[in-house]
């Protein structure tokens, strides 16, 4: 039997998996209406953002109330701090969910990607997820293992994300300007998604071990500076 | 003369006003490196992101000491927990601007941004200064007039996002795809940059009012639609 306070904790860690689980699953969505040129689904994902929006002011509430009413210190503190934090990632997450959807609504009816990237933006888009089911499963494992996996998968994202720029560096890109930069901002948006599953994984092993992963890890570091990194 | 508590407020307050300031200068240095391709001034403002990093880091610790001590509800509450969220704001601006910085360093002794795009990428360095200026503005003074400005300075930022856009769907276009993807990115970090300069203002009148401009200004959702908004 558990006290009302490790309750309230219980609440904002199931709310921080359900936000994860709506951004995992809107960046799937995302990513296949772009690349079936599906305006209904781009739509869908759009107007669900607002979910998310609803969940970070809600648990965003419940943190300040368990503050004020709680008063915890030390790691139980530190536990509330970073769940603000984590919320934030999260719902940046859906933002660039929602970007990916706003580009294949832009472009539909055609697909904003040309065939022969499609490939490599569906890997993306599968990476992104599988980085977001990752981070709340670490949410709720507090599995520091798995949550430094989740830097590995982080490294192939930006070798994903390379492939993209030779293929826009390549000389026999035929694609146009406008594709080109429809390209580059999508790029950017499942890298960035990526960084924050990352960063929603550092914070849990910040709270068990008391380390930044992100300093443990310099090939992060080396690999963001080549990519442009987090922002 | 104050009591302990609110030194330590007072001290978290400067501590945010020193990161917009160095945030500030970052992004116009890194502005001026680009158009003149001064790789000193690049280098210069990409190891400086250290400090803003190191100052964010201090924040958050003494943030947390103070919730620890103090204890505080209601109004002081919500003014530490914000001050947390700004600082992760002013955190990111530096990146930003370290982002800027990078491209200029990638294509040195080159100027990433042709000639007849330098006085629109000029504006937008100079306007992302001046919403940080005002932002730090803001944290000292708490006035939500002039927090309510930023939200203007940030539509004139998504007019000269959109002056980028056109030159480069422009069928004249003869820059080739890699500036192309510069200049994409480029206009991506002034626009996040003037983003984060906004998010801070408006956590400042949330304390003031209890109201979320965001909420209060649908103009500034509708512009954000249009130019990819927040991530």
């Amino acid at each position: 039997m558990r006290d009302a306070y490790h309750e309230e904790l219980d609440a904002i860690s199931d709310s921080l998996v359900e936000m994860a689980r709506l951004v995992g699953s809107a960046i799937g969505r995302a990513t296949t209406a772009m690349l079936d040129a599906d305006l209904n689904l781009a739509e869908s994902v759009i107007a669900n953002d607002d979910k998310v929006d609803h969940l970070q002011r809600e648990l965003e509430t419940r943190a300040i109330q368990l503050l004020a009413r709680q008063q915890p210190v030390a790691t139980d503190l530190r536990i509330v701090v970073t769940s603000l934090r984590m919320s934030a990632d999260l719902e940046r997450s859906g933002d660039l969910a929602q970007h990916v959807a706003k580009v294949a609504r832009l472009r539909f009816p055609d697909s904003a990607v040309p065939r022969d990237l499609q490939a490599t933006i569906l890997e993306m888009g599968h990476l992104a997820q599988r980085l977001m089911a990752k981070a709340a499963e670490v949410i709720i494992t507090k599995d520091v293992d798995l949550a430094l996996q989740l830097e590995q998968d982080d490294d192939k994202m930006d070798d994903l994300h390379r492939t993209l720029f030779q293929h826009l560096m390549d000389d026999r890109w035929k694609h146009g300007i406008e594709t080109a930069v429809d390209v580059t901002l999508l790029g950017r948006y499942y890298e960035r998604f990526a960084d924050h599953a990352v960063s929603v994984a550092r914070r849990v092993v910040y709270l068990v071990t008391g380390d930044y992963a992100d300093e443990l890890d310099p090939a992060a570091a080396a690999a963001s500076a080549t990519t442009g990194g987090e922002d």
